[in-house]
């Protein structure tokens, strides 16, 4: 592929259903705009743009956007004096830089971090957490479903780097362009809001496999086969909040359940392939369930092995995770892997930063995390170390700011 | 582009000059390797191999081969009871793994983590520490150029992140393919030697720029305009250990100095433009000198400006690391950006993981980092936290393994 060095202003032209705008932004940010030394030509993974407004779908993105190889979740508190008034100007700047840097274009006083990249399918993604309403004196709006979750057995969570009155997710698929969109966020928050708490996560980068495939977590199982999917008939009733919503400012949104889950790696690897295989109830290879087919080929939890013990164990992770043994429920999962180094013990600080996205945690996360934390065969592997619930309100409309008909309406 | 989802046991071709194999390996790992359901069709980050035993250069990928996107670095200390011959035992199965890994196969008892993915430009490059030659009985081998380094005023180091007796750079265009091996490596140790410390670090994605573009970091400086370059007439003298050394076991090798590099980022973005690029000496848009031209035009280091005053001020960082101010001396850097959150003051702990290679770190980094050490404006917003120096062998022959020639020799 012929590459130049042209860097350009791009502007995002008109966005397609899922936001996605490929190569309609040009690879350019701020300061080099004035620079014109050859035709443009990034390629897909830099030039691609998220719509930060998208034309149809009402959701922010971020949700249903593909897994990108880079993201930062970070959690702010509101400081002391700040109330709904401040909370308003800062989502209004917030809204305002991240269309801007979702469409690679620089902020105001840019760092340049992210001078020469395209938005390479940056999101921006914005929710509130319980504490929000208290401090902005809107305890009558809150949800119910911002209810806390309940305590589960395997929980050993770190109030420090749990929960938060503001959340935000960002994800690229350029490191570079990912930390700087942190940075000029942050940057916005001060005096306002304080850092409570920040994580630093991947995925695949594009290109790395022959896709679509479904991404492996650090486990090396393949892990999301069973997401709801879009082009199910229930998809958006599953996972974005309704018109019966109480809290009508949510209608369009979504509910994330944040989890930092630490892989025990050095137990997991010492397992033979056929034991993790049993845990998970799926092949290694290629993600197909125990009793065979591809990935895709649905489970049959009712076949029975020559030894009369079912072929996907009763306390196989995806038997217990499925929809079938949950009432349906079901969350739609998009995680980043993380990894810190190294604990003191030698054991890998890695693991999965769990994000899931459900119209009501209640009759998602939480019912299937119950039925997990009494029969999984994986929890003995997980330390749950850190929990989130925030409320992700809809996309911004035309001019607005996300979260207004919450702030002044 | 068209992709499927072949996954096919790759062979790695012929290697080029620079050791890069382009298309050359199957995206394939281990396990996957009988599945077969379409043409393969990974792209170019994906499919991308680095020799591990180049078939023309003698030292060890890693060294002039293209910054990846993702990287760790990781030192061993020998266990105690552990002596040449387990030294000797540790770099051959390392070698094996590395090999194998690099052309994209899966080693012994995989984690399956990199299953899917293609080899992405791994590299991995082993290097022996001070410590490392008196563990294993190898004192008088050990080149004078291991000396340690001198103290630099700013230096506050942190011994347990630094040194080591043994040291090794992954790089790769995938996070996961990169954590695989960096898992892969860590068991092969067990028994022989304990991790010591071990960083992460990142860098653009293949893609996210128009390319070849040169590196920015988290300052949003353009990073490495000055490189030596290997078509310099004067490139493998500079960076790589001649005929003419003491110890010929390391002929053909470099010399690796590793810093960890905070930058002090709240203290730098609150600069103007102007005074940043006064620090550094360069436009902030395109690493133009601020004498003018394009990123690769020289710096003139002569002109003054209206007020009489050098346009490159005295203590620009451009100009005091500059080979011009420093007898010649150049260092090739190849260096990882690093963000591992937030400090408990709010300030990030991001920068850089420094890391230059060089014939001799005396004449090279030792030199240039004396004169940074007192002149350098720019060494204020910088704290050194760790630092390392290795030895780094030059590749294997053909069936042999990094480091026999010291450790059997």
């Amino acid at each position: 592929m012929e590459l130049s060095r042209r860097r350009l202003l791009g502007t995002v032209g008109a966005a397609g259903a899922a936001g996605l705008v490929v190569g309609g932004a040009g690879g350019a940010l701020g300061v080099a705009a004035a620079q014109d030394d050859g035709p443009e030509a990034l390629t897909t993974l830099g030039s691609t743009a998220v719509a930060f407004r998208p034309a149809r779908a009402k959701h922010q993105a971020g949700i249903t956007t593909p897994l990108q190889a880079k993201g930062h979740l970070v959690a702010f508190d509101l400081t002391p004096g700040s109330g709904r008034k401040e909370a308003a100007a800062l989502l209004r700047r917030w809204s305002r830089t991240a269309e801007e840097l979702m469409a690679g274009h620089a902020p105001h006083a840019d760092t340049g971090v992210a001078l020469d990249a395209g938005p390479s399918s940056l999101t921006v993604t914005f929710g509130f957490g319980h504490g929000f309403f208290d401090r902005t004196g809107l305890t009558k709006r809150r949800p119910t479903q911002l209810d806390p979750l309940p305590d589960f057995s395997a929980d050993a969570l770190d109030p420090r780097r749990s929960n938060g009155d503001l959340w935000i997710q960002i994800g690229a698929d350029d490191a570079l362009v990912a930390f700087h969109a942190l940075r000029a966020l942050q940057k916005e928050a001060a005096g306002t809001a304080r850092l409570r708490w920040q994580m630093n996560g991947f995925n695949r980068t594009p290109g790395a496999t022959a896709q679509p495939m479904t991404a492996r977590n650090l486990m090396g199982q393949v892990d999301g086969t069973n997401n709801p999917k879009p082009s199910d008939p229930d998809f958006d009733e599953r996972i974005f909040v309704g018109r019966d919503a109480d809290q009508q400012w949510m209608r369009g949104g979504s509910y994330a359940v944040v989890r930092r889950i630490r892989m025990l790696l050095d137990e997991w690897e010492k397992q033979p392939l056929a034991k993790q295989e049993k845990v998970i109830g799926r092949r290694k290879s290629n993600g197909a369930p125990l009793t065979g087919g591809s990935e895709t080929t649905p489970m049959r939890l009712d076949a029975n092995g020559p030894d009369g013990l079912p072929v996907i164990p009763a306390d196989a992770h995806a038997r217990v995770a499925a929809p079938e043994s949950n009432q349906g429920a079901a969350m739609l999962r998009r995680p980043f892997s993380f990894h810190d180094g190294f604990r003191d013990d030698g054991a890998p600080d890695a693991g999965l930063l769990f994000v899931c996205w459900q119209a009501d945690p209640l009759r998602a996360f939480t019912q299937i995390q119950r039925k997990l934390d009494r029969g999984d065969a994986l929890s003995v592997f997980l330390r749950h170390e850190a929990s989130g619930l925030y409320a992700v309100p809809p996309a911004a409309e035309a001019g607005d700011y996300v979260g207004r008909p919450l702030l002044e309406g």
